[in-house]
């Protein structure tokens, strides 16, 4: 789908924010979820690199711009009520702030 | 983690949900993300099958109830934050209400 209809499409919740799912593509791994609001969502298709909204922060977020764990975007998908994204990428290096490869390490039971 | 461990630490949002995604064990594919309450997340640890809250219909919703296409749960993880689920499951048919197999059919670009 053309990005101008994908745009006027993605429903953004109360707070302007749509979750995105983080999965690597060449492992199949979901790596995180964050959240996007649209001027994320922008920056993310242009320079082709994730960009979030940290909601903790209040601010833009370009995964990796301290760490160098930056994600290189090769796809993004989106659901049929297109209210959640599914970013496909290439990783530069771990996701998760723990050092973890991916931010679901620990399972219950 | 043992489960009372878990559900003790499980972030809830403010509305008292928490986001799962599920993912297809076999494949690696992400079928779909929706929301947990506690209630739901606590079925679906004791049935071994996934229940949802309907934001829209504001009910519990085992999916698969009425189409059949149930998910068994073969693992359920948890992110760095513990605000967001990944369910790894076996589904017996389409995750999408269009009949697609994922709800992520739709690309940009």
């Amino acid at each position: 789908m053309p990005v101008e209809d994908f745009l006027a499409q993605v429903r953004f919740d109360g707070a302007g924010l749509v979750p995105c799912i983080v999965q690597e593509e060449s492992t199949g791994l979901v790596l995180m979820m964050a959240w996007m609001n649209e001027e994320s969502l922008k920056l993310t298709l242009e320079t082709g690199s994730t960009w979030f909204w940290s909601r903790s922060r209040s601010e833009l977020w370009h995964k990796g711009a301290t760490s160098g764990n930056t994600q290189r975007l090769i796809e993004l998908r989106f659901d049929c009520d297109a209210d959640t994204l599914l970013a496909l990428v290439e990783a530069a290096g771990p996701a998760c702030h723990t050092g973890a490869h991916s931010c679901f390490f620990r399972s219950v039971g």
